[in-house]
């Protein structure tokens, strides 16, 4: 409970900043280093957005009659300025290495940049750049085989509805057509969804290349959509009505083990729709659930109310699972390989003591600090690039 | 040739018109009936924009400090109304049914409407809007055996570079580990790319409802990036320099059947790879090409070049192909199982008569009309829905 209550604090608090910073408008950089170079993120053809060397952004519009025009990245909004053909330029103080949503404001309207592809998160589609990191090699697109991300959609039980998610195959499953593979389901965090883990999470060419230079064995990873207040459970999957929650007695552990809609899903729904669709080794100890932040605490929940459903647990800057909670959840030590927690630098790290705790109690247990990033999605690649090498070992 | 020059009129007609009407703003459409409805391609959570029973589109954006909005769709500029929230609505005339590219101008900048998911298509990702069809129901996501639409990345020698493409996949293929299948490749037009096909196209849900009520056997479609100004070729598949070209004798047809890049890259690369890495039954009877606008131009260049390759032909809004074009292209007759030709209703419909000339030479040769569209997305998923059911039969 303490530990949910400091990620909550955490959560509101990263949020109560952003509100504040949205009216934080600073004046352009002006240290900008002038080597700037487009984006990789750019739509073909664009030249704006430019990151430089300092992992500084310069965006661009053209907007011949507004008043003001802002470049809104890592929580300020830069004033861009206006030249004599209505074109506005302005450049951000650098970023953290790795992948940033953001926006232009125009005006007072906050509308995605027209020179970058589009990425769902906060909670909308909309601009992303990538401020190029030493290690981002990892998650290129490499002339190895290449397995594929299938879009799929299947019939929900739980919902009464069509779901959708994403499927990676590694390269060799079309090719042996008798063997059956482990399976990793993959969550996405608050305000993002199914789209993010293939798109700016990069995951098929993280197992591309992992697998390609022997470093992962081959695996299928399963990637859904898991914002519970949209997942509309029906029928005999509707959570019955539940009584006002009662304040926790001093030493008691609140029950936080409760299914929630996407906990439902994934059991009813998910799961057996991939053992049904795809060859899969359908046990415990070929079967991994991972998520970042919403989806590492979703983790938590939803493995140590099923202790004995997966052998793998993967936390992504998503909180942590404590000695208390595997001793409380009978058959969870037995069943589990591996608990992996991480978080960037940047972030609060205890992911490396919880690590200790739990293999103080013989648990295999892997913290890993992703430095110089905070809660984004470079922090999430190397916890994918990270737990993909230990799993099904 | 006669055929390329009214099409390249027609086109730069469009081209022209389309230009000339940026600068046609007008007054918000003042006769909508008041039955809006949230658009279908919304962002998840969004009202606006919407849609009403006459297919008028009404817009929203909250730009306070703006000093003009317009709603810019279907070549006029539609000027929009601020409030006393800083909330802008305008209402554009009706549209045709169907799928339409639209963006919002914020005082003189092109942005994406930040209600809708974005598409590409008119050379940018931005936003789409769809005007509910009477016949829309063939295109919807159904609770029927689904297919997968796989995001594929492979290795091209033609370019010396990694290209990207999708992959549709029928219901059964993963369940019949030992059944090969014919494969249709599907092209965009001018201006889009990959992706078109896949998302606004809805290729994999018109394909599984189609196989699901028997009406198509199941085939694989791929569909890859064939914008040839974009695409450089290296080495021995590069093109040798050309002398000027000579205008074209009288009574001669000049010589149109040359490779151009993406020729090149689907018979060297795309084909190959995909009778390698997918259970493909390699031969004319069971390879189809087909294209909508510049693919259908595209498809009937490379047929005519490649007379024993394909067997089925489709030119969705993309020119005809003339008894002359058969007659010049040995083994193209004897190969051929079907020449499919379609337009929509508001473009010159000269398919019909196309189709009554190839006949007439004993072809196999049909011709569709789009009733109400014009060239837009919802005539060319009609035309897949068309000729899917004549394909491989």
């Amino acid at each position: 409970m303490k530990k949910i209550i400091l990620l909550s604090v955490m959560m509101l608090a990263a949020l109560a900043a952003s509100a504040q910073q949205r009216n934080n408008v600073v004046p352009s950089f002006a240290g900008a280093v002038e080597d700037f170079k487009p984006n990789v993120t750019n739509q073909r053809g664009h030249q704006y957005p430019m990151v430089n060397s300092q992992g500084a952004v310069r965006a661009q519009l053209r907007a011949p009659q507004a008043n003001s025009v802002q470049l809104d990245i890592g929580g300020r909004r830069y004033e861009m300025v206006k030249d004599e053909n209505g074109v506005w330029t302005g450049t951000s103080e650098p970023q953290d290495v790795g992948f940033h949503y953001y926006q232009l404001n125009v005006d007072g309207a906050s509308v995605p940049d027209p020179g970058t592809i589009y990425f769902f998160g906060a909670g909308r589609w909309g601009s992303g750049i990538e401020i190029p990191s030493a290690d981002m090699d990892f998650w290129q697109v490499k002339n190895v085989p290449q397995g594929a991300l299938e879009e799929k959609y299947y019939w929900s039980k739980a919902t009464e509805s069509m779901r959708h998610c994403f499927v990676y195959l590694p390269a060799e499953y079309q090719k042996n057509p008798n063997k059956k593979y482990p399976v990793l389901y993959l969550q996405h965090g608050n305000a993002e969804d199914e789209n993010g883990w293939g798109s700016q999470g990069h995951t098929a060419q993280i197992l591309d290349n992992l697998i390609a230079e022997g470093k992962a064995v081959p695996f299928i990873v399963v990637i859904d959509y898991g914002q519970s207040q949209n997942i509309h459970l029906v029928g005999q999957y509707a959570p019955a009505p539940q009584p006002a929650p009662q304040p926790a007695q001093q030493g008691q552990r609140q029950a936080n083990t409760g299914p929630d809609a996407f906990q439902v899903v994934l059991l009813t729904d998910i799961i057996p729709m991939v053992e049904r669709e795809y060859r899969v080794i359908a046990d415990a100890q070929h079967r991994a659930l991972a998520g970042l932040s919403m989806g590492g605490m979703q983790t938590r929940r939803i493995t140590i109310a099923n202790p004995t459903t997966f052998a793998y647990v993967g936390q992504f800057s998503g909180g942590t699972i404590s000695v208390e909670d595997v001793q409380g959840a009978a058959g969870f030590k037995q069943t589990n390989k591996l608990v992996f927690m991480s978080s960037g630098s940047k972030e609060n790290p205890r992911v490396m003591e919880a690590a200790e705790a739990l293999k103080g109690i013989g648990m295999n247990a892997v913290g890993y600090i992703s430095e110089g990033t905070a809660h984004e999605w470079h922090t999430w690649r190397r916890s994918l690039y990270q737990f993909a090498q230990l799993l099904f070992k």
